[in-house]
């Protein structure tokens, strides 16, 4: 028992609530900086997000705007509560107000626009125009209202960032700081799919569109796509039964053979109905014929690539465990995002399907690896599940998904590991790993006998007959291993010859993020002794260049000097 | 102005208040039976009856059922206003409450069904199935509820009852009652068009569908078809602007080229929902090319035949015109109902487009006809026109669609020539009509020189530079002309040979309605000596083989023995 239950000890890391992460964290000494401050359960901030969203409007707003005059213009309306703008085509606004009732109140003064040549659709939705009577009144001289950021930095940025760096661990967290999604994103996020339940909920009132995956489960990227599902579980639940006599009422509806078939009819009604009425929803998909059937489209306004889907209760308790590990010690976001950000720089990840490795199972790489830390930073699904009470359980489709879902009730590691001793352990560790055996396994947190003969085989947590990364081939297998080699590598020869922040060349965590394609130590040697900018302007080049190379040819070409 | 301003005498014919005759009306001397009610406006009508609509549900029930239990059961969401039941696939009942509230309620309190080996598309409609709990417990002695009829007579029924009728008058009311649109039919009309507003309204909430036509202008027949149109004017009108400031706020919408492609599209995406999730509806047809794009489908438990347009404010018009005329008058319909029907009996009408007369065209011929007795039965439009106000000005696409609404203000006809003499001059006016060279003009009410060399020109009343029956060809129209001769001369030999009523023979209408393929005059004389019943079963074998022929090919056969 001592050995899977590791969390006597009292928590040393504070993750961030909701995902924010402050510049006050950077190079903050982690041991003693306790927080007792109780952490919100998903299903809590799920809800929490989800009624936010539906007091909220999107208002494309003239580029020269008074943020004073604006506010006292919606407030009108009842009182705002949050807002932000942003740069999307033009100029956004988020307005979130207090009272549900003030967005209908906006929606009644609001008219729908006469079209000169043109014809509109009259769709009453929750996104407007804003629009300025006599525009010569608010003078040039207007203060720009701030904008929020919705993009990750571009490379050039995050080299100099990472340069400028105190420590490997202060480079991690940095890089964890501006890939993460912003507290603004996410709302965007929730709002994204508010607006979508909007228009599914005409027709079944009982209805909730939720995001799942990357948006939510801790270890989003700005910029990444928006996953979300119909869920329509709630639908028939009868609120007050009348049971008077010997009657009992029901719905007239379709009949249709199979769930599949009904999923589809009604993605497909609400692919029409985005394509042809949705503001700003572009490039409108039905790949209905798929696995799992979906509806993908762009939605302008927010700039986000959107998946529809429906019944996707699995993904999102997946998503669920993500959040929880990523919740429980600040070093786990950390971690991951750069090992992601680490093998994208090197075409071990794509954004097209193939025998890439996913983002999905990097993580659970990044998990395994932690649980088998000594103490474990990570507990294991089994352990987990053992915490689990009666109203945690949770079977779907004959999964136990079953976990706790409180996460107070989870002791914090003991484990004080910097990022920069995980970072390079990791490399080590998997450059070492037994794959040709060896399966990982994140429920007992113990490597596992294959059960099958894929490359690569990471126990699906849930569906545990599956393996989540059946795609990968054996050479972007040993590609990995070779990189994650090189890495440990180079970790290792860099020592602790960190230069001094005055000092801004490439080490660290940035050189790792360098296409070996491009380079060989020497030559990594010889580059820093060139002033940073130039070297950070030919990396791009070089990263450019070897991004559109297809990485299966390139994965042949390298030479490996490391063993460790 | 004499001419065309008789109406000063006081009412002498009572107008069914929304079309409702009951047997009490046959046989009644018109003469005295004054009725001073005021008759309610089209707007009106349609008005309440979509009120009416918005309140009422339809449910399927268990062919054995209490209708007391019934009632009280639903009371439980409210007071009951109106019910009724009827058959079609099963038993249906349709309840309208005093509350809209209460369709709330009995939503809120059903539940979606739960398939076998099917699934549901979990829409919430206003269509419901009841069931019993535990079906032994309603004895099959219960007594069986009515059922209102939603059907028109068979051909034999009809022929009893016009033989069993003491006048040719009576005949013709016989038939009216017979085959107009009952005051349930009506308002399962209404329902359905409120069922498609509760689609359409999901996503254009100030939305309404109309029903127009036939189902509304007075002179629909039980089993016509049910044409509706969105109407999608009183969206974009801001109930309250809030102008504070320099700012105005506006929907953001998709923009199309053109209102037909936003037409396209609003009525694409609406197919697609009746198609997917719309109980009971089926075969749904998307006619968006069309010159004026359409919906067509079939609404099972109504048992109608449906078209739903947009933008179809002209037909709503003339539906209203109609109406008007249809008021003005109890012998207006009965005529055009009786001329309707001999029309089909004959094949000069079809229900597939073609070469064929539309019931519109016989009922502008019946209203120009009877624009013509000394003194006139019916006003011109022009003279409706003169006197409308302020209120009832009405252009719709540049047309002017003016005419006095308010009944009330109309005064009636002073003529009080029975129906059988109306019915022998109807056929004798139109065998002896110059249509070479005059157009029928319900404008003027006066014969007008062709402007165009169409065989049959009558002049739209709204677009007057169109003509409403350019589709009919020569040969129809001389088949028209030879029946009309045929008939004008039966009724001239039947003279005044009415049987008593107790000698069910053939006689009057009931002569008129023989398919003229199946006889000649002295086979009808001779079939005369035959029982009733032997007679009516051979002639329904006739019709039914003569309605299986090409109209077109038989109207040559046929031999014409009278000229009036």
């Amino acid at each position: 028992m001592e050995e899977i239950l590791p969390w006597r000890v009292k928590s040393l890391h504070r993750p961030e609530k909701l995902w924010r992460m402050n510049g006050s964290l950077r190079g903050r000494k982690r041991e003693g900086s306790e927080d007792r401050t109780p952490k919100k359960r998903f299903s809590e901030v799920q809800k929490e997000r989800r009624e936010q969203a539906q007091r909220t409007v999107l208002i494309h707003c003239p580029n020269k705007i008074s943020e004073k005059k604006f506010l006292k213009y919606l407030s009108q309306h009842g009182s705002i509560n949050n807002h932000f703008f942003y740069e999307s085509f033009g100029l956004y606004a988020v307005v979130e107000f207090c009272q549900k009732e003030s967005v209908a109140s906006l929606q009644n003064g609001t008219r729908t626009p006469s079209m000169g040549t043109e014809a509109a659709i009259p769709f009453r939705s929750r996104c407007f125009n804003l629009k300025l009577k006599n525009p010569s009144n608010q003078t040039s001289e207007q203060p720009c209202v701030s904008r929020s950021n919705q993009s990750p930095p571009s490379s050039k940025k995050l080299f100099e960032l990472l340069c400028d760096a105190e420590s490997i661990d202060d480079q991690l967290n940095t890089l964890l700081k501006e890939f993460q999604l912003t507290e603004e994103n996410t709302k965007l996020r929730y709002f994204t799919c508010s607006l979508i339940e909007d228009i599914a909920a005409a027709y079944f009132p009982d209805c909730a569109v939720r995001p799942f995956g990357s948006s939510v489960n801790g270890f989003g990227k700005l910029g990444c796509d928006l996953d979300m599902f119909l869920d329509l579980d709630d639908i028939g639940k009868v609120k007050e039964h009348k049971t008077l006599g010997n009657f009992l009422v029901e719905f007239q509806v379709k009949n249709v053979p199979s769930e599949r078939i009904a999923t589809q009819k009604i993605l497909s009604v609400i692919g029409e109905c985005l394509d042809h009425f949705g503001p700003g929803c572009v490039g409108v998909q039905k790949i209905l014929n798929a696995r799992c059937p979906l509806v993908r489209f762009s939605h302008q306004a927010s700039g986000f690539q959107c998946d529809l889907t429906t019944n996707n209760r699995i993904a999102l308790k997946s998503s669920e465990l993500l959040y929880i590990y990523g919740a429980l010690d600040s070093r786990v976001r950390a971690l991951v995002f750069s090992i992601r950000c680490w093998a994208r720089a090197h075409s071990l990840t794509s954004s097209i399907p193939g025998a890439w490795i996913t983002n999905f199972s990097l993580t659970m790489m990044v998990i395994f690896f932690l649980q088998r830390r000594s103490p474990p930073i990570l507990p294991t699904l089994d352990y987990l599940k053992s915490l689990a009470d009666a109203e945690d359980k949770c079977i779907i489709e004959g999964h136990n998904c079953t976990f706790v879902c409180d996460l107070n009730r989870i002791k914090p590691s003991g484990n004080t590991e910097t990022l920069e001793l995980l970072l390079k352990e990791f490399f080590e560790y998997f450059g070492n790993f037994a794959f040709n055996k060896n399966s990982i396994n994140i429920r007992q947190g113990k490597e596992q006998n294959k059960p099958e003969t894929s490359p690569l085989h990471i126990q699906n947590p849930f569906e545990t007959s599956l393996n989540i990364s059946k795609n990968v081939s054996q050479s972007q297998l040993q590609k990995f291993v070779d990189l994650a080699r090189e890495s440990a590598w180079i970790l290792h020869q860099e020592g602790n010859d960190h230069p001094s922040p005055s000092n801004s060349q490439l080490w660290g965590l940035a050189t790792l993020l360098l296409p070996s394609v491009a380079k060989n130590m020497s030559q990594a040697k010889r580059k820093r002794k060139k002033p940073a900018s130039e070297r950070v302007k030919n990396l791009l080049e070089s990263i450019k260049s070897s991004s559109t190379e297809n990485p299966t040819n390139t994965s042949g070409t390298r030479t490996v000097s490391t063993q460790a």
